[in-house]
């Protein structure tokens, strides 16, 4: 399945930037799941683009649940969220529905799509389409909260600014989850959005690396092979359109430590099993060990400049100069934030239904 | 399913590093693939312990394939290829069995299986069932070929010690097929054993970083979402033990770039749409885009070493120190090089078998 | 994945009978199928009840498509069907909702959702939730017709009534496209509706059995071990409420046949291998082999009947006495016919993209 | 994944008639369940060929288990067992290579494989395959077993004798467990072997019809659409070869009842909810209801007959007539029974681990 994601828990993608409605389908969750449409709302609004720092193409993000709520419940069945698009101006991209924007997937979109893909917006590969998956996604987090696991995310780099490391996990996941741009430190969050303002004054655009951390998790969770946990997880989050890496616990850094500092020796604390440090990132052998799971994603800059580009019209062949008008982000780094905390929740919603059963994530109140 | 990965082409896993076979049946292939065994062997090889970069525990891997190939070519049908267990010596973790072995998947193993799982040399989470991805691998790589499409890997980093960038890939592919230690640049590559023999000397371990690249994949294969093409190869090179991180193209330093630098110019070469630099490792939007596949993945330092370890005992919860015996690795990132390679191969192989249907791999010549 | 069908092509179903809407998400349909909106309707007209014949409640059925069709064509992404429900009467479901209706899944669901389930009407159980089906199975159909592959099903036997065995399936799979009343001879057909308002004036209702017919499958599309081509019709025919049987070819009644007059032989017919009787329904060893695949599906009567009925109170424990009210159907027979020919579509154009590529469905035009 | 089934609990099938080995991986089975290698030899036993009934074929099938088992006990890891083939004449088969036998699948697998498939004896499609399916079941069925679950197939018909009706049906489950012919009415089983040897002694073969109970089944398991109880039942029982149609409950009798007398009334029985009847064969919504599901599958006459047959060279696309050499089944049916009980145990573990989780299996005792 193309666009599904998910076991026991699954959540499936529709719609295209400038068509009628966007959505998703999350099947699998668990009845008796309390559905806030505040919180969802919520969730929506740090995704949606405010002010200088975004694109001006701003949707009201009106959506609405059609199916598998009931009486403010999850049912257990499938639940269909849908968003309508409001906001388009299908004629910003006429002119070059021919000609390759550098670093999206027209040309790739074509070569698959052979030119049936509605090019509109970036159609189906929109980063729009990220709307229905922060929504599903504020279903995961109010599961996993009922569980007492906690997800959130920073933006621990942007622009070669860098955010302060994860201190107290719990109390900064906590701080996270309703900060409209989420820098822990405030002094690197102004620098932040000096950057990307500069950015787009020069017409031009910014990347960074999310750091996502998830307690609470219960140890033994995952596969050794294929199905780790990094596997899942990797899986989503290589998904969220300019992701272009992703990395645990130390990530690439440990392949310059050695064994005897790399390894987290491992202790008690009151009566678990801890290590005293997290290099692994929560997960050993491809399952979850108890410890906090972390995980960083590199955000590449929005491939949507104003600057003249070089490019190719991939229909007729020849070598073209591209000037991409229409409406863009400097950055999405800081819009794309909450929907990794989504794709790391809706993963995680599976693994633990795999591993416990469908009744679990409400479990207790059954 | 679990240790299974894969749709039109799968391959799923089997065995424990002291048990009597390892092995993996790989569904799906195309019929018609000769199957060369001399090549699997040269495969296994490369993986193989050698000298004193490597285990003393040193298996002969001698296979068989005992179904799904006929007449020197593949059926079509699943391939089983086993791998007895020879030289084992399970008395050396008979002391340490309740101890969780730091940063191994000892203690996550109790708590998936209970106590049930072979806790004898890692089991099933043991780095030896990586032979018969490579075996399986083999095969996979051997369909690629035959459409032109070559991957291969090279050790780009090794205890801080930098291997050159790939240059003519296409050249250096083909030089890495047969490459004992697989570094293109020869001081690079002094150094980096130098590295591992300090480090077996210490009693300790090095990490390091594999770039694998993938010439002749044609455009237009993986999805939008989900399925993205990082998605499904992260998913394999996440299953490899001791993978920390994957990124494709510029990965994680393209955080940093504007996206000015970063985008991804497109030229005609030849009557071919091409990129003038490859940033995005060959995908955008999920989809390949026809350049080479570049994607690196963060090995961490074997976690088996001499020196003693603080850490638990995980049945009977009480802190000890615990001092490894047994055979290990002061490095494998060498010997996973051709895992990389492997895993990447059947992510491919199942990729285009989804877009071009089941019988494209041998295509032509059915 | 629960409420997903299908690998290469796949149909995710939600809504619930009394909820705001039901609809279906279909992935993986090749770009460039002509999707003709008509032809939606005319399908959706031929499942939705009309006259004493069926129940009261007529829904118009007025669908949207929001994702996925661009300019009149598939685009290849997932296309999302939508179905308000409008004619509801949840008030009719009050009275009787700890009551488990015999022979419905009031009581399972209870079993499963644990209350949280939306009761009204059969909430997700509903038959209603076959008419996405059948519009995702018109876009399919409309598929296959493209490269000459027909379905069509006929009422074989209706209240112990049957319907002529097919003769030339071509034509009377042509002719069974518009019937109202899908019934190849007119008096069986006029006998069965008379035994339909009869059910329906004794406040009973009565059962069948559907017979579906492929032309134009081509041979060696299949799987030879749990992927068979029955394994997967089947699994398909069994999701559509009431089915208890299903069989292919001479079905249960091969069973008393000898080897010698079961048996197909085959011969060459205008250069074509064919067989010269069809005992096997065009499949042998999980694979097509080019015959006509016929698959028969057995439809228990309506379990909604007027009568009295005893059954318990689910929740307290207590045994009762049931009288349904609302507005039911004396037979679904002839409704499900349309419902068989979708599931029976959607599976073909899956088990097609799987053997030949994603594009094969198009492929000639693209 | 073709020869893949299940989803939690999944078996994965390989091998071929003549060649080295044919075996079974069977993944995500609980740790902790006992295995029993007398248990597994005495469910192989029962499918082997024994007398006159039978093939002369016939098979020590000595398995060995290579993984999966640590201990007497099932690890959580996958379970491959291996069955060498050794008594193999292959050069039987040399000479009808390019004619396809009748109801066979040489020709479907000519055109899927394109001549490389492995033609001895039936290659991969052989019933012979049978063998680790019904090894991998012996796991499942003690595994259910554990859980109070108990599953029995009888020969309810043969050649056109009948089998009693299941009277009391976990009694009449227990007594089949043992049964070398398993019919519950002795005067019906001798009249069924006398039938088989008439048949063989004609140079031909019967068909006939199992019926599987399962007591002990909780209810609430399954899914509403796609993956109803049913679909998962049924798609495995129909890709065991030579199965026609499969039917739950009154199965295909149930097309001529009423509402009134197929409808299953329900009343409570020592605080239970249960049904008077059981018209849906403990199924209803897709989700099992807590009574005995009843299954019956139709079984085709052997195909393999010595009788002269018409058929074609499908290479050389001319018209011949066939004697089939080689050692072959009367019948199939009795053999058959215990393929059976494999496919539906194996379901039903995979379903149960879904809905409970991948511990409830051994539950109480982990």
């Amino acid at each position: 399945m193309k666009n599904t994601f998910g076991t026991s828990v699954s959540v499936t993608l529709f719609g295209e930037s400038h068509g009628a409605m966007i959505g998703a389908v999350i099947d699998g969750m668990a009845p008796g799941i309390p559905v806030d449409v505040e919180y969802i709302k919520s969730r929506l609004a740090l995704r949606r683009p405010a002010g200088r720092m975004s694109t001006a193409r701003v949707e009201a993000d009106e959506f609405s649940i059609v199916s598998g709520v009931f009486g403010g419940y999850t049912t257990g069945t499938p639940i269909c969220i849908l968003i309508p698009n409001t906001n388009t101006k299908s004629a910003d991209y006429d002119a070059t529905k021919r000609l390759a924007r550098p670093s999206h997937a027209d040309y790739t979109a074509y070569m698959k799509y052979h030119g049936f893909e509605d090019y509109r917006g970036g159609g189906h590969f929109s980063g729009r389409l990220t709307a229905p998956i922060v929504a599903a996604g504020a279903i995961a987090i109010s599961a996993l909260k009922g569980k007492g696991i906690y997800v959130g995310t920073h933006i621990k780099r942007l622009a070669g600014i860098n955010d302060r490391d994860f201190d107290d996990i719990r109390e900064d996941v906590s701080e996270l989850e309703d900060m409209t741009f989420g820098v822990l430190d405030g002094d690197a969050a102004k620098k932040m959005q000096s950057a990307i303002l500069s950015a787009a004054e020069e017409g031009d655009s910014v990347g960074g690396v999310l750091e996502t951390a998830v307690i609470g998790m219960p140890a033994g969770v995952g596969e050794p092979w294929f199905d780790s946990l990094e596997s899942l997880i990797s899986h989503a989050l290589f998904s969220i359109p300019a992701v272009k890496g992703v990395e645990f616990g130390r990530g690439f850094a440990i392949a310059d430590d050695k064994g005897s500092t790399a390894n987290d020796p491992l202790r008690m604390e009151g009566g678990r099993v801890v290590t005293a440090t997290n290099n692994n990132g929560g997960i050993n052998g491809g399952i979850s060990n108890g410890m906090p799971i972390i995980v960083r994603s590199a955000i590449k800059p929005t491939p949507s400049i104003y600057k003249s580009q070089s490019t190719v019209d991939f229909k007729g062949g020849s070598e073209e100069t591209l000037v991409i008008n229409g409406r863009h982000d400097p950055a999405i780094v800081h819009r794309a934030r909450v929907v990794a905390d989504a794709a790391v929740a809706l993963t995680l919603c599976d693994a633990l239904s795999m591993r416990y059963g469908t009744d679990w994530l409400r479990g207790d109140n059954l």
